[in-house]
């Protein structure tokens, strides 16, 4: 089942029932490398070998993990995940560190080395403490199982600043068999999209083959969730997004073409899903803003003045304050670079109508306020022209405590 | 003469020298539109007709101030300005208490309406008190004198979110003569440059005829200066950048092509240093951060980089926590879309080395941060390839203060 509304919580994992494909091993054990002594290092493994997807960060400045899967990404058997050293920027060393990651559990397993992937998150420019990182491997490896703990221990193994654990899942039927879409995913800080954000692992035990047209589907689903959401705008060196399909459901484990369809839309979901936990739990964020925007300008271009919306402090600001500061949103949409006419222009936050047609609504200031207060979401509606199409953005609002998470940052 | 390098300081303006150039004069009184008493309304009066070039917002959400003098520029005798309200948004009324601005003020000189411009800033929504108003402009008239006091009263009526007054001035000589250029600026929110940034009055003794090859040169000065600055990235309605020339300077007033290249280098220095301290005292800021990138690219790809690095929360916080993050600097320059080589890249922050050539260098940590801490600008050099042109852009640091600032802003 799809979780319901995101709540910003210690954690939310407790109550959590997810669905759990088949096939799939988890673990994730405390190495060492961060200091606080939190797990850290995690284990997702596949009993055999899968299809595999994967899109990763735009960032010039990448991390050597992101390069190594671009450059293997199709089938895989495993993937290992470290928290706490993001491995970037760290020269011939840092490549050679990813490639001994990849190798120690490509021995575990019994698999090939190219079948192994490797995600890192953490301090920038710091060499990973690979003694601790082999021995966490090897720990982890012994303690793989297929269950909702195992799972959890997982996703928790990638946090960094994150406050809850973020994870999701769906089962959908199609042709008599029931199948799973199961996702775990990180945030909390360098979070701008640029065609993907952040660490996030997408398991199905769907039988989805690697192909050109299921890659297309895969970065649809990535473009209506993971990229429509920011904390900072600040993309970061390490985001890769990668979908494992094992085909274990279903009789035969055969492709479905027909009912491939149905699978994006679910693994869509799952993308939303977890895409919105990220900016909830945004360094310091005390709401998560869902912003959406409506007009006769195509899908792009909205999705342009949402980001822009997004991405301005002011108007994070503003949320954080209470503050139901609809000329912050309005000008922010109009410096967007998108054309619009502002005598067609209306908003709402939280329902309340604001402004319309061009002119500010004599509305209840107080009562507007209270509402934003009194929830951790915030609802911007915003339409800029006669509604024909629309596009949404998730971003976090900007607080003391973002100040001082990063003004303070240590590992 | 141009000041020296920014301080930031509660107020810097009081052992000024100002060259004040004849002709012009000025008047800055408290009318009552800010509810603290502080002066809201200015007026800069010339003598005679004067060129008249501007450079204006280009968010779709504009205030009526910038319509009004869009349709004006080329020629004007006085400028009305406000501060506390930025009369923007507020429909047809709006539109009409701009043009009323505008007719008190001609009545009081005698000259055409269309030769008064007006500018407004501060909150947006909300009508202008015009009673208050137009009393202010009268009161202003009768106050008005050609002095650097007077001239100085004028800034302050611009003022909204600003600790200091933005003032500058610059004298230069050419054939036996010399001239004037004379400034003032506003910050200190809602800056983010889109062709003009914030409000801005630029006055000069120099002979210089309205025509679109002069109006091309004043934009270079504003892409060169008020364009290369942001605080919070938020383009403002309001943003208007007006050089008024009234030719009194010289034997006949006539216009001097061979030394127009002169004038306007030293229009760009004030534009430059008034630009400066608008990031300089942006909203909380303890440190203005000056960014220059380097490298084979064009002007245009480099500026873009230092934009991209400047509006990074990540590197405003880092600088304001005193921290040398050069990871936060350099994957900032790693998602700006522009094309760069990492093995090629190399950053200095306050003149020390901290990443060359693609990979971190061994530097004291304390050592840098305490620089950081113990001045109040902060210097960020990054090279990206063999440096062929450059860029420059200043920012803010991102502090509590900002924080606090907006999430409780009120009139």
């Amino acid at each position: 089942m799809l979780e319901s509304e995101n709540e910003i919580s210690e954690n939310d994992t407790d109550e959590l029932m997810l669905s759990i494909p088949e096939g799939f091993s988890f673990a994730g054990v405390a190495s060492g490398i961060k200091k606080s002594g939190n797990i850290d290092l995690s284990l997702v493994v596949a009993d055999d070998k899968c299809s595999a997807f994967g899109v990763f960060t735009q960032n010039m400045i990448r991390a050597s993990s992101v390069d190594w899967n671009r450059n293997r990404i199709g089938s895989a058997r495993g993937i290992v995940i470290n928290s706490g050293n993001a491995n970037a920027c760290t020269g011939e060393q840092g490549e050679h560190d990813t490639e001994s990651m990849a190798r120690e559990l490509a021995d575990q397993i019994g698999c090939e080395l190219n079948d192994v992937l490797v995600m890192s998150t953490g301090i920038i420019g710091e060499m990973l403490p690979m003694e601790n990182v082999t021995s966490g491997i090897v720990a982890a490896f012994g303690q793989l199982q297929n269950n909702e703990n195992a799972f959890d221990l997982a996703a928790q193994g990638m946090m960094t600043t994150d406050k809850f654990c973020k994870v999701s899942s769906t089962e959908f039927a199609v042709g008599g068999t029931t199948y799973s879409v199961l996702g775990m995913a990180k945030g909390a800080g360098m979070i701008g999209p640029k065609m993907a954000t952040m660490l996030c692992v997408l398991l199905t035990d769907f039988p989805l083959a690697a192909s050109d047209e299921h890659n297309t589907a895969f970065k649809h689903a990535i473009d209506q969730s993971f990229n429509c959401i920011s904390v900072d705008g600040h993309t970061s060196t390490s985001d890769q997004v990668v979908l494992l399909a094992n085909s274990t459901g279903g009789s035969d484990g055969k492709s479905l073409p027909e009912s491939n369809h149905e699978f994006f839309n679910q693994l869509t979901a799952v993308c939303i899903d977890l895409a919105k936990k990220i900016p909830s739990d945004g360094e310091g964020a005390t709401h998560l803003i869902s912003i959406q925007v409506s007009g006769p300008q195509r899908e792009s271009e909205l999705a342009l003045v949402a980001k822009t919306i997004a991405d301005s402090p002011l108007v994070k600001t503003a949320v954080f304050g209470g503050d139901p500061n609809w000329g912050r949103i309005v000008s922010a949409a109009g410096y967007s670079g998108i054309a619009f006419e502002p005598n067609e222009t209306s908003l709402r936050v939280n329902g309340f109508l604001l402004f319309e047609k061009g002119t500010p609504v004599d509305f209840d200031e107080k009562e507007v306020s209270t509402s934003i207060k009194d929830n951790t979401d915030t609802e911007i509606e915003l339409q800029i022209g006669v509604p024909k199409n629309s596009a949404q953005f998730w971003t976090s609002d900007l607080t003391y405590e973002y100040v001082k998470i990063n003004a303070e940052y240590h590992t």
